[in-house]
């Protein structure tokens, strides 16, 4: 299963497709980010970063889509313009069919470095040695994207079984 | 100049055409909601929406679009639907070469009703009266796009020498 995993943002939007299955490391397929220019208007760089996923989605084609969700903590104002980012990349994969799963940051953590309070160094460590990196990715962002396809690939499995038995004991009611 | 005014959301998104020029009273075009399903997966729902409002855009053919800049305040997750939603509606007017402008709602009340601190009520009520018509649209999400709409084609004007004295300002730096 090929994943692409999306850290948004509107100024550095990382992005990582890696290749694998549930309980075996996967692969790196590709690794970078989407930049829109600062200053730009909102809408404008929401433009520039649909058309940047969508070169992604059209180079590596991949099958499901993990991005990681957006809360809002600290600076209000950007925490909006990253939710607007999420929403624009959610959308470009749920145009070509594709099944979009959101991860919060601490099942990410969690599933690449078995906690769920890990700091980002902590977290690119681990992408280099699952993905069996020469050096860890350089964004932050980039890096955080490559956690994110991971948990997709490895919880992918899991959510899907998950949603079965919700859909399984729904019907019984 | 016949403006859109969108309420961002994913339950009942509100949309709002207006035509008019800076002071005077704009006319009422079209007015209602966008709605996604509830429990649908959020990636369908930016989808639907998408969707929907492509519809609007199709059909009603404005030439600017103004939509509330939406706020954390209480209901956190709500709140980040709401902004992915903003995302969309961004995207969408972008796409069509069209400028896209936020307001705070405390702008929209102010423009319409003369006090940024007015209630939906008041709002609607006032909405009502400016653009003439027998009674306050429904639901509130669509009063709200109206307001959305008005605030743009007052505001529009003033923005734009705004942004170009900051522009020359910029320039003779």
């Amino acid at each position: 299963m090929r994943v692409i995993g999306i850290d948004p943002g509107l100024t550095r939007c990382g992005v990582g497709v890696v290749e694998g299955t549930v309980g075996r490391p996967p692969r790196l397929v590709a690794v970078g980010v989407v930049r829109t220019p600062v200053g730009e208007d909102v809408a404008l760089r929401l433009l520039a970063l649909e058309r940047g996923l969508v070169e992604w989605f059209d180079e590596y084609q991949p099958e499901a889509v993990g991005i990681e969700r957006v809360f809002a903590q600290h600076n209000l104002a950007s925490v909006m313009d990253t939710a607007q980012a999420s929403g624009v990349a959610a959308l470009t994969g749920a145009r070509r069919g594709l099944r979009v799963t959101f991860h919060t940051p601490s099942e990410v953590k969690a599933a690449v470095t078995g906690s769920g309070s890990a700091d980002k160094a902590q977290v690119a460590a681990m992408v280099t040695r699952i993905l069996g990196l020469d050096a860890a990715p350089k964004p932050a962002d980039a890096a955080d994207a490559l956690a994110i396809a991971v948990t997709q690939v490895w919880r992918g499995a899991a959510t899907n079984r998950y949603a079965a038995a919700v859909a399984a004991a729904k019907g019984k009611r």
